[in-house]
């Protein structure tokens, strides 16, 4: 093979491969959001994208391998529609409060056929060990931290007591997003989204400046 | 409590009469809960319970028919560990009290070595259609069912305010039980029990005679 087609060659994979890979990446985070991790394997996934197995097999060297670059690439999508959007809006509360929003529900709205990965991960990697496992453990961390400083920014800038537990905000909303997701997509409930937002409407005013949740009325 | 009763007698009718049938949905209900529904197969569970795949297809014809006895045994598990002990608390708000404490974290105490195979099938079953998500919905309806039935009593004793949204209530509770356990089981956090308690009391307390959660301060 002489320079000239080496180098040819090279380009022609430096751009096929990227976009390939992102194929393969975005009809693997389909088939996760429909089946959860355990329905994700290489032949399947080869078989939907139309490659094969051996040709899927040149970018995930295994199922492992796979399942976690589908994890990553599940954070990056939700960055673009939850993240990115809210990051738009004043810090403090109306940040926090467009987060919340675009993160109820998001999946669909990222054109995802099933659900959110993470949250059906959470159930389904319990009691597992190992690298997958890990990944989603580091990634929902992530997550609430991120959460953390959206909620810490509210505080800072009055929108929230000072002395909010952050930490059970967090764990709430938390629910609240668990809820929503099994009312919304397994039960089916025209008023999941209602519900959502009802239920964050009162952890907000039960954690604005002037502590109602605790105080007694006179 | 009609649905209570049938399950706990039938639970207790197939304790004292252990049959091989029992014997296999006990094997096959630790699997359910270490491995989601896709993980029971009937070569597994056969080979965990060691008998032969055509001795355990006497008792199930189809993989659908075990994943859906699976599930009924569940709630009988469910039932002797949760309803029945609540059952001996009087009407309304330390029957409540008692039913929500024994819930959260029921599988473990149950002996059950993975988490609660219901909340997994919230995230597995809601993309799929067919009868064991028909199964599985029926299902989380009469438990919710059943916690609709004990709010609506500590309402009518006075014990929770009268104009209380019981579907918002439900709702919200159900939010706490998968926070905790994504909490207590995925994420090892430790303080898990405290978090979903103090979350509890918390809705307890916004729902209580005074009103105090809509109430403004004068």
């Amino acid at each position: 093979m002489d320079i000239a087609r080496t180098v040819v060659l090279h380009s022609v994979m430096e751009t096929i491969l990227p976009t390939s890979r992102h194929r393969i990446l975005w009809s693997g985070l389909s088939l996760l959001s429909e089946t959860g991790l355990s329905g994700v394997s290489l032949g399947l996934l080869a078989e939907r994208v139309g490659i094969s197995k051996s040709g899927l097999f040149a970018h995930f060297r295994s199922k492992e391998q796979l399942q976690i670059a589908l994890l990553d690439q599940t954070v990056e999508v939700a960055a673009v529609h939850v993240i990115l959007p809210a990051m738009q809006q004043p810090e403090g509360l109306p940040r926090l409060q467009a987060f919340v929003r675009r993160w109820l529900g998001w999946s669909a709205r990222a054109g995802l056929r099933g659900g959110c990965p993470i949250a059906a991960a959470l159930f389904e990697l319990d009691d597992v060990e190992g690298p997958v496992r890990d990944r989603a453990v580091a990634m929902e961390g992530h997550w609430r931290g991120l959460l953390r400083q959206l909620v810490q920014q509210a505080v800072e800038q009055g929108h929230l007591r000072p002395d909010l537990d952050v930490e059970q905000f967090i764990w709430e909303l938390c629910g609240i997003y668990l809820s929503h997701h099994a009312s919304l997509r397994f039960l089916r409930d025209p008023n999941a989204d209602a519900r959502a937002y009802a239920a964050f409407d009162t952890l907000l005013r039960r954690s604005e400046g002037d502590g109602r949740e605790t105080a007694s009325c006179p």
